[in-house]
């Protein structure tokens, strides 16, 4: 294996598709993960050096099956960027207890299965780097994200965790907090008033994940946040 | 029911047998919850007015069940403590996986399901009080604690989406961070050279418990912290 | 002197007034400082136990001998409340440099000379507290309060470096953040629509302040915030 | 003036040197400010496209006289880089008062003055930046910190209350924490035992500065954080 492979998590229409573009043209194969497998069958066939692998990252013994197969045909990824997410709305009554649970597995639970499947070939080769995408309720709980707020607040704390750990041996862990609604097709609709600029571009949040990915060692960041021009904050 | 009930959870020998006296002394009827029957038994006899519920709190069904069968034999409590914790140590290539979702289990779930069972009387009612006892694990994620502090994380930010949901219907959430090792016997045991004042002290805990719960409604807390006077932080 | 002195800065008709009260009926001498002199000689013959001080303590000169002159006729205070404090409201573009000037002077240099002369004794005794108190403005910088919000937060790190300093010498420091419109009549008059539960009441206020200036040194807050059950944050 | 200005203070042989090395390199012209004049005209020697301005910019005179000489014969700057900082170190018994009032004047008073003097220019192109350099003293408060970590923490808030004023207007201010000793002559003399990687180069900062000076404006950082690999934090 000559190119060095990246991996992502959550490969969507949106900040997934856009960082795995943005990793491809940087020179990354990448393997890509998600749910939907037409959606990533057409950007393996889209963009050269892209590897489609559908799964449940929620499932823990699928995701563990697909991160043996992917370094197994690939080889080990020495970029890993955890961006699928679990989410549902409403207040602490509003939710049903299993839905937090489920949010706390896709969200926690896989970044703790994932660092541990690739963080040793990191440390074994001396460098690497684990990008978290998160958004501000990893740092505060509004009412209506009761099942949700948790959720990246353990997530942000348990990359925390992970970045003292691995920082030392070279490896580079950092929380990417998104502050603000990304542009897509459903954020749209829900937001029909709003103008272009109110939105942030997926295409921005990539060469920000390209640009703390490629940090040299010797001034990295962990907390990493951006938000439009524009944006109340 | 003549007398006010309050509930606890975690009642062990040092900072929940401290709470639930010090809420006995106060006037409370107590519904002591912890998974050690006999130590709850012995504290039933020699404080009036509690009243022991062996349980455990990350087993969801005996956890309803038992929250159930206090409303139906004591009444509505109006103010309950969430004390108990689950804890495990090691950075995130020690733990297990197990472990992390152990943790959130009896950490962060059975608050929600707490939170879902008790609020909505308190709510009738106009007033109550919910408070959930942590620790700098709930701020920060240092590299040993990666299956506790995104437990503590969530469980504060749980805390805080119930508390905005809550403060306007009269119904007071706080979280307490104890920044400090609290004076027990494996914590001596574990650190036998340090002095007396290195010490948090339960009933010194269980003060400000009391203190924070019966605030007036116009000057609540949510975020609160005691750490002795010698500590380094 | 057989009774305990606390001193009190900003003794205005609200939050400084109410401290006062509190202090005195629970045993305190208290020595108030305000520039209004009538307000604190109309107080003094109120409340007994108080003692007029006129100064204004953006001053140092001023202060320094105000805080002698207390020194040489009352003691020296056990206890000490940082209420004072001057603000100006607008962008950076509107108000003048020496607006910041002023408010840094007042909020934040006032503390230094303040701890500077009234620490020593403590640590001599081995106890006593000094408590400021602040807003959410220490926290976070909203644009309309760019010549107030960094005075109030160089006075709640400056609070936190005496905090450490003092602490494992018996003398507790803690910053209270009122996060509420304060009930006063020009707050009154400036949201005339607002339902009396918006407002935090000073004695509410006085009532907290009591209780951390008291607090056992096992369990000590630094970082204190209250606002009013219905307060949206 | 066809080429783009960029103004940075604090011009030291350190980081401010760096940053105006990758300044003149990405192809801006650039005023240099700093009190050693010797070493300013070394640099413009040195670096084409760089001019010399000594100044003390504590002193708000001569301060605002050099910035009146940039414009006048430079043009306004689209970049600003307010890199200056003044430091007493010591706890708040051993610092003099007049030491945390001289900290105030050159790390908070002349960014109010500098971004008062740079911004209308930008606000009227729809575009520009003000980059703050700062470091873990702006977040919290050590014993050893008193004359300089209130400064700090006053220093980020303004920045922030001025971001929030000028983000919508199209101009971008940030805060770049170096969590780390620079490597520097008399920081290496003071930790002659440590490694070189114990050290962030100044080098390493100033690529970070250009990034956060260039992100796209659909996509911006206001907290910035730098710290090496092996960084304990």
């Amino acid at each position: 294996m000559s190119r060095r492979l990246a991996l992502v998590t959550g490969v969507g229409p949106g900040t997934g598709a856009s960082i795995v573009r943005r990793l491809a043209r940087g020179g990354y194969e990448v393997a890509m993960l998600a749910r939907n497998e037409d959606r990533l069958l057409a950007l393996e066939k889209e963009i050269p050096g892209t590897h489609a692998f559908a799964v449940d990252i929620g499932d823990e013994h699928a995701f563990h099956a697909v991160l043996d197969r992917i370094t197994g045909t690939l080889g080990a990824p020495e970029l890993v960027i955890h961006n699928a997410v679990a989410a549902t709305f409403g207040n602490f009554m509003e939710v049903e207890p299993a839905a937090l649970e489920q949010n706390l597995r896709t969200n926690v639970m896989s970044l703790l299965h994932l660092a541990r499947k690739t963080a040793p070939a990191m440390v074994e080769a001396g460098h690497g780097a684990i990008i978290v995408t998160g958004n501000t309720s990893s740092w505060r709980g509004k009412s209506n994200y009761a099942a949700f707020a948790p959720t990246k607040a353990a997530q942000r704390i348990l990359a925390e965790s992970i970045a003292r750990q691995l920082g030392p041996k070279g490896v580079h862990v950092a929380y990417l907090v998104i502050d603000a609604v990304i542009d897509l097709g459903w954020t749209r609709a829900k937001h029909p008033d709003k103008p272009d600029d109110f939105f942030i571009q997926p295409r921005d949040i990539a060469e920000e994940v390209w640009h703390v990915a490629h940090q040299p060692r010797g001034s990295w960041s962990f907390n990493v946040e951006v938000r439009p021009f524009g944006e109340y904050w």
